[in-house]
């Protein structure tokens, strides 16, 4: 089906056209117009594909976590038959924080996004069932290492969900040059040693 | 000075309208003739108190600092006159995440300030300058809370203070309802109680 190929290619040219709109020009020029012009295609030929900014960004953001999970998905072929839950949980923290340039890009997506969802409504939910199900995923895996004795049985499953959900606020302090990345990764390693201590 | 005051209650109107136009309309409506009209006064007007849209930015992140200092200096008041490290490091958390109107108009000036600095130079120097003065006053607070004997010495007091500063990424699970506020404040105790175990 090369037409299909075409059409998907095409889409992933329009995700990566957005993507450098929001890094090199920021959110504010997060336009059909802009996009169509980044991406090399006339507005006609975008609006083809994406009948609303809405939803251009939507499958940007999408497009952006399926990256992530890429990415996460060959740092655990790495890791091997059994990986340690510490092991997992760490790449999948360091695949989301901007520790290098493809990470940067989607957790930059990523913020722009949020910031979107704030005053649409529409993206507000999807914005929030796309980081509930990560969520869900962190938990399984915390219940998991709490089951399996890799983490003491009186942790909070909830709670050391939540808390390691919440040092992805590295990412701010990283784009922002208050953390370099060795700091962070210390940070982090610190962290996951107490939870699996 | 009658004049001075009225130049100053002017600025904050306008740092006001721009955050209700942040908050209502998103950053992509951040343009000068977009919070003048917010404002309630023309864009001659609006360039009279800012040359730049940088310059009106940078003046509401300020003005967004600022109202969070007071508010933390209020509560410091009210944990009267030896604090306990805890309670002072639990009022500034809570008091950047988005918990009640005031914080989350702060909160979204912040993100929006952020997703501004990554491609504009100047906005970073500042944003990474208030950033680091914030860091070193956490800093501070954590390496007082050391020698004093409230925290472990054995606890590193740079990554303690880095924790702590990522947790801020509850600012996002926060406004996209992915946590509640409960659950927040349940994990933030959590943490707390075990650096001050």
């Amino acid at each position: 089906m090369p037409k299909q190929v075409d059409h998907q290619e095409r889409r992933e040219t329009i995700a990566r056209a957005l993507w450098r709109v929001v890094e090199q020009r920021g959110v504010g020029h997060l336009t059909m117009r802009e996009v169509a012009q980044e991406a090399g295609i006339s507005l006609g030929q975008l609006q083809h594909y994406f009948t609303s900014r809405q939803a251009m960004i939507a499958f940007a953001m999408d497009h952006a976590t399926e990256q992530t999970a890429r990415r996460v998905g060959l740092g655990l072929e790495r890791l091997g038959e059994q990986p340690h839950p510490r092991d997992v949980l760490r790449l999948m923290l360091t695949e989301t924080l901007p520790f290098h340039a493809d990470a940067r890009a989607t957790s930059r997506m990523s913020a722009a996004y949020v910031l979107e969802a704030l005053h649409d409504p529409e993206v507000h939910a999807k914005a929030r069932a796309d980081l509930r199900q990560g969520r869900d995923l962190v938990e399984q895996l915390v219940r998991r290492a709490i089951a399996d004795g890799f983490v003491a049985a009186d942790r909070d499953p909830v709670v050391e969900t939540d808390l390691l959900l919440a040092l992805t606020g590295f990412t701010t302090l990283m784009e922002l040059d208050v953390l370099g990345p060795d700091q962070v990764r210390a940070a982090v390693d610190q962290y996951l040693d107490r939870l699996f201590a």
